[in-house]
């Protein structure tokens, strides 16, 4: 380990001469520490006011990010021209708009996960703790069916004859393809975040984290616009699961396994990739 | 109040090594000074010419933001084929895009509000004066006014048969309905406000407030694009007053509270939930 | 000078408590120097390098801005249907875009006007010599006239059947509208600009530079937005200068000085309007 | 050559009075150290974990680029009414959004290329030896067509009935302006590369460097918006070869010479301008 620790010292020296873009790849000196894994239970968090708050910012944040975006949805499905709404490209932004605001808002708080695909990925990496992320998850599942809810509330009509935001496979894509759909969409989300989010990166450049909303609601901008088609996009169960609930309709529970295995298969291979590939960390010792 | 401030502390130790995103949730020592409350009336304000550079700062943009959203929204609703125009989205762009341009180019002076449902959570959370809200309040009325009167300055004709941007409860909602979107569309506005001005988090990463008028747009812009269908979105009683002024037409008045009561109350549960239960101001004694 | 000077510290204290977002109003200590402002003819200017590679930062920066802009603009209006384009809204997109990439590019080498009103707004501020100006002037309009003669040359019939990208005042609207239109929008692109560079704001924050291309190109297209249906929007008379030579038809010449005064009055007010009423740099006599 | 270093001293006192924006042109100390170019071998790289890792991260960048850009193509091009999908714009966001947050996610471990006109305009700075350019540019041709690979397989009959993505000089188009605006585009994209990554800037500013990817992104979005109907924009030879490679139709091997001279030529082109013009670096010999 330790002569494997000195190569990328080397390579970190040629590289730092050619590196065109960005926060340095390597440098000598370790600036940053590592935080350790979390626990998986750690008891001291169920006492702490922060914990709660956490959950409770949680819940608010997926409220408000299915609210907004399955009422977008619900404004352009239910038109006939598709020209006098804000068109399936405004429906991108808004899922991707309110997470770059909704992340802003809430990183300090709670981490600003509002999805539990991000839950599981970050649980994967350790860090944080299962306790914890079950608590995220519960919280955003019911975050996610009340904003459902209410759009549902607004005109009930019209939200059961227009698919109620539930995500389905698209005719003409086998489940196969939805699967995969979902698969590299919620890798591409969750890589970013890892990415974004880097302990050695924030070491080295104490802006990143504040600037780290804006490629993460790209992401799902980005996953949003190429695959409406296909699933309509889920890369979040909580979404899934919420617009499924409330929509209630058995054609949309037909796919539902879809919104989990696909996120959560994605998510754990974005984390696999960062952990193992890019940081090396099961590789080097000495962390 | 010790012990709470003590859970705290421990939360954020144990939070911090799990907190994926962001400007970390809470740090040991208290790097930073919440700024004590606003005095109701502060007399030597009035004397100060910032006061009034303030108050002329708001008036001008919210006059140049009024001008140039109702002036989009103009040229989008005389168009027959919405496909020749900026579209439904551009309207949403052009809202949410002056309050991030606005806001940036207002902050130093005035605080950048150009809403009185900002300025009404902001004299709740004990933000500024009294003196100084009603001010702010008066000015950004009157600048929505001129605004829209010069929009249909333009086009009188155009601007009275299209419905001259006033916000309305459009056809299948109820006034219940509208009430609702307002409600929780200016509460997203103004916890994004909140979350991105919190002296906690500038304390800790200067930037925030450099980039605070961008999340504070895009949430303008994401409310616009769920709830044009429903209200034409108001969450700016500035905004709906001055356009329901130039344009005065009966049935545009008689929607007309809902643009007051709807943001007012809206913003008032963003300054609860972002003093009580994010900052849990009540219940720390010592701040 | 005196008192005044007192008032406004006495204002910035109360402010300061009560002030929601950005980057504070005033502070005790004054924590920045103003530029002494630029002389008229500065001969040493012409004897250094710097000062050409400026201008040529200009005429690239200019010929880039009109080439992808009044291309995107061919070939939106070519087709019949907006719907198989990337529509009016693209177009905003377009002309506010590259303004913020080039702004981004060239600010540290000609200041990043791309605009001889924004020229004229900053030479009356005096942030800049008279030499300079011109010679500022002279490279944008060349460049401007470069792009658009490369864009005709893609499809000469094509160019020519659709207007070739020239400002000219809609149907329907006199010509007091258009240069009204041109005033406003005008005012909105070099007040957004002023207040983005304010050296006053710069100091306390050395971020706001890089951060200011994003609002200010965000000025041009929120502009583009309100504006296209009325003028086309110029707010740049080297753009306009460009394609009407290009286009060379009378009716584009007939409108031609509204391309040029409405920008030019609309910097003068935004000048008049940061430097007096916001900095009161005439009332400051120790400044 | 000392009296021009000396020039250039007095350019900068002279400008940095009249500066109106950005990160200053020039200071009198040298607070920054140009790295020195890199060497053409650097056997020790080939030792190193880090240049594979680098290697892999373009790979996967790059596939998730195309999977993404080509699979949003493929939603839009396949629907007869281009209003019920994200649009010929939504395409232009992909592209960019994409090259944004890819940029953002991987400058860190190679460098953020994701396009062998990118490697090749830096290798003629000097940035990264030729086997690390080298390497780079076959991993990035072979992420692309595996990107382009991935979203066959969805609907192998929609791909090849719609074009497959491929870049081709649309009807009424010669191959001359389809390499001209290659050239013209990959310009603007190695440009604003080069200005975001400047050392002279970076040591000045250090959140250059975490900006850098947002102009990056807008110019590749900028060249969409403009080039998409004259030859569905390459400027990235291994986008179109990776389209190309599955589609693997007559007409579009015929043009796709363009899409490698063209990106090129115009990244050559803003080396050489970047390096010469605006850093004078051939004539400063003490660099």
């Amino acid at each position: 380990m330790e002569g494997k620790e000195e190569d990328v010292r080397i390579g970190a020296i040629m590289f730092s001469e050619g590196q065109p873009i960005g926060t340095a790849a390597q440098t000598h000196a370790k600036d940053y520490k590592e935080p350790p894994p979390a626990q998986l239970f750690e008891p001291a968090e169920l006492r702490s006011w922060s914990f709660y708050r956490a959950g409770i910012a949680e819940f608010m944040a997926t409220f408000l990010f299915i609210y907004v975006s399955i009422l977008t949805v619900m404004g352009v499905v239910k038109s006939d021209s598709k020209c006098s709404t804000v068109g399936i490209q405004g429906i991108a932004w808004s899922f991707g708009g309110m997470i770059f605001a909704l992340v802003y808002c809430t990183a300090g708080i709670s981490g600003g996960h509002i999805n539990p695909a991000v839950t599981f990925g970050l649980l994967l990496a350790r860090k944080l703790s299962l306790t914890r992320a079950i608590f995220y998850v519960v919280m955003q599942c019911l975050g996610a069916i009340c904003g459902a809810g209410v759009v549902k509330g607004f005109q009930k009509g019209v939200y059961d004859s227009n698919g109620g935001g539930a995500n389905v496979v698209a005719a003409g894509y086998t489940k196969g393809d939805g699967l995969g759909a979902e698969i590299v969409g919620t890798f591409i989300l969750v890589y970013t975040v890892f990415s974004a989010t880097d302990a050695k990166r924030s070491a080295r450049d104490s802006h990143v984290p504040v600037l780290a909303p804006l490629p993460i609601g790209f992401a799902v901008f980005l996953v949003h616009l190429a695959t409406i088609p296909i699933t309509g996009t889920g890369i979040n169960p909580a979404r899934s699961l919420g617009a499924a609930i409330i929509y209630n309709k058995e054609h949309a529970w037909n796919d539902h396994w879809i919104f989990w295995v696909g996120p959560l298969i994605g998510a754990a291979l974005a984390a696999i990739y960062h952990q193992v590939v890019i940081r090396a960390i099961p590789f080097t010792s000495k962390r």
